[in-house]
């Protein structure tokens, strides 16, 4: 793999931000990552584990000379950054994101951008439910798709550049509009994961049920949902902010399918359940025939789930 | 470990029982195990793959001579499996079951049961999203929970028995009452297997995002809820119908939940957001603390998810 861009900045140092950097060295997509983020902890902690080859103490700082800068801070937080940097952008450069929501990033983000600037913003669907500086890995994009969603007059060498680099680090590349994809994600992410908090907070609320009981016996399906629920609340209450519209009408969906679901209980339908649960399989076959889940048992997660070790 | 059981017979021949066989085989825990399943071709399996050293063609065959009985069949054929087997009964043994519901299982297979035999009902908190005979493996039990659900006139020594053998397929053995039981597995399981039943149905049915959409991008957090939704069909019909009022009680509390969160989108409170994907957490951390998951992100799905390996 050759380099992409000369300089990568990287702003806002969490878990994409790191794994970026890890997935940018592996391949040489970049001669010189430089860092910033927020936290003097933060920045501490990148500079101990060699996260980013340089790690500066302001935005401005971070971006200067940078061929493609990259903000990978929660979205409430993009617009502030956009307006600190905006001065100090070169000419014919790339700002990109990696937000979970588009409408909102592009609202914010596009004002500050120079006329000079191409703005391409992107969403790499990847992530753990881990976060910080410290929970990135090379191979975190690999086989994921990230989407980009430029603009209409965005420049096509300017996306294409971006789509060289994203695949770079082991990504598909697709391109979509801003108001599909936050429509999609609201169906792939946004309401599940919103579903997988709610649930996980019955459990804890549930008093005629100990905490402890919850625990011992998670691994029933509970537990699942725990691991959605354990990323990071920053990020995730943003995106709730500002994918407000596409996540409630999915969640109403959802709702009108379970009292539906809830009802056929109480009647005793067993006919409904039994073709309600019976689709819901195919789903399931069709994501990992597309290479986006592995088909081992409870995802190979019992080291010893091996039929050869019967 | 030594034989607990002379001869342990194994009726219906899914998941749960084919694990059991390799468990009990890995051990030693019987020196016979026969096998019925109602499907001849699920018999036909059995015998090709070496499950249970005697396939029988009858349930009755099978439990000819049996030390232990295990009912391994969807709930809502429990009953009429019970009433077929009871007359062949030896004195003094103990019939057990693995259902997911324990009251609905005592209602239907009580009266089956002749008063010189123990029945000891049982359910272990283990299982996968694949199902049949093929499925099983040794090690799916082990640090799992196994509740056993006795009588309250229950014979001392056969439930100490029958937790000696679930310890030496691997599993941790509790007791607890029946409705605590359903209540404890309406939460933990049956209620997030119904919500993910229905968000991967949500999925499936929306028009203006397409299933290749879904399938591609489902690796943003949906791929979780279809692993649980790719559950056997049956078993889980049969699971809501019988613990109706504790899931449709849990499923109110969700919905309640749910609304509240909901409501909180609506009226931008991101303070009530953080608050509560931060409570959430901490749940997680639990689990993995009691050793029921790993910490590994993304469950050590990806294979190279190693930071070693940056």
């Amino acid at each position: 793999m050759s380099v992409v861009y000369e300089r990568v900045a990287l702003i806002g140092l969490g878990l994409i931000a790191s794994s970026m950097f890890w997935a940018i060295k592996r391949s040489g997509l970049a001669n010189e990552v430089t860092g910033f983020a927020r936290s003097a902890e933060t920045r501490q902690t990148a500079r101990r584990i060699g996260l980013c080859d340089r790690v500066c103490e302001t935005a401005k700082e971070a971006v200067e000379d940078a061929d493609l800068v990259v903000l990978c801070v929660p979205i409430g937080a993009m617009e502030a950054i956009a307006k600190d940097i905006s001065s100090v952008l070169k000419q014919g450069i790339t700002v990109s994101d990696v937000g979970s929501v588009k409408r909102a990033v592009i609202d914010a983000v596009t004002p500050s951008i120079p006329n000079n600037v191409h703005f391409i913003p992107a969403h790499p669907l990847a992530g753990t439910e881990h976060s910080g500086p410290e929970s990135g890995f090379a191979s975190l994009f690999d086989n994921r798709w990230c989407l980009l969603v430029p603009p209409e007059d965005a420049d096509q060498g300017a996306i294409d550049k971006l789509s060289a680099f994203w695949q770079g680090m082991g990504s598909n590349v697709d391109q979509m509009d801003a108001d599909h994809h936050d429509l999609v994600l609201a169906v792939t992410s946004h309401a599940p994961h919103l579903i997988a908090y709610t649930m996980v907070g019955v459990a804890d609320d549930l008093r005629r049920v100990t905490d402890n009981e919850v625990i011992k016996y998670s691994a029933a399906g509970f537990r699942d949902f725990t691991r959605i629920a354990a990323s990071d609340p920053t990020m995730w209450r943003d995106v709730f902010l500002t994918n407000k519209e596409a996540t409630l009408e999915i969640l109403g969906r959802f709702t009108e399918e379970l009292f539906a679901l809830q009802r056929a209980i109480r009647q005793s339908d067993g006919d409904h359940l039994y073709d309600y649960f019976t689709r819901t399989r195919s789903i399931r076959r069709g994501i990992v025939e597309a290479g986006q889940d592995t088909d081992q048992p409870d995802f190979g997660r019992s080291a010893n789930a091996d039929r050869d070790g019967k």
